[in-house]
């Protein structure tokens, strides 16, 4: 079963490897994971997407509590409804502009970097649009990708 | 002196966690951590802002180099230009729904979810872009922001 954590903690150096070591420890996978700032600068926000049963999500949620500068761990998904969504930059062979540039406007994507061999697109959605994306521009040769992990929050 | 790492790593559990710790250990802080698939499904790609002068910048890729799952350390910008990017969610009071959407409009960001109280707002640009609309839907009242880490690729 596929969870989403929110966990907000204080801006400090040494906590990113303590909450990731808690992971690692244990042997539970990290699927995604992104880090930046909240509402508040000396909170950082982490979203975490992970694999796991009921029972070992109890377990992350219950042992990042004890964590000391965790502040918050939420589940999303438990209480309401949320949104996610990933970023990507995909560098790509630039011999098939015109076919190209028909699917970056067809999923509202954006060139931005053009070079005489590669265009680099930018691209933001969910997880499925972003594999949808990848595959119709797989064909053309893919250079080099980047993609962030999730990112979500409860629009309830 | 910023700077932004690509650090390509095989996709194992554990390795982040060795990552993240070599730079905890060392008091070598993190601006800002994004990890995601690369272009091959076996390694991930983890690109990584941090602040130090010329001495820490070249300890931490020699130390990044010595982990037994990193492929390949990469500092963008060395060699040629790069784009870099990042990704918002921002959720706001909607009482001033027209002004908020000329906001949105501006920046070309995206409403993601719509209730009877509040807005979610989707956006990807570069830190000062994310930085600049941040502000401007701040005096409307923001209720929670998740931010992804950068993610960068070089262009050339």
């Amino acid at each position: 079963m596929k969870y989403t954590l929110t966990v907000l903690v204080e801006n400090q150096p040494g906590v990113l490897s303590k909450v990731v070591s808690l992971f690692a420890r244990r042997g539970y996978n990290i699927d995604s994971l992104a880090v930046g700032t909240s509402e508040d600068p000396a909170v950082s926000r982490m979203t975490i997407v992970g694999e796991g049963d009921a029972g070992i999500i109890e377990q992350v949620e219950k042992q990042l509590n004890k964590i000391i500068p965790v502040i918050k761990v939420r589940r999303l998904g438990a209480a309401g409804e949320f949104t996610s969504c990933e970023l990507m930059l995909v560098k790509i062979d630039n011999r098939n502009i015109a076919e190209i540039n028909g699917i970056v406007e067809l999923m509202k994507a954006e060139v931005v970097g053009v070079t005489k061999n590669s265009l680099t697109i930018r691209y933001a959605g969910d997880h499925e649009k972003c594999e949808t994306l990848y595959s119709l521009l797989k064909p053309y040769g893919i250079r080099e990708v980047a993609r962030s992990g999730s990112i979500a929050i409860e629009t309830t």
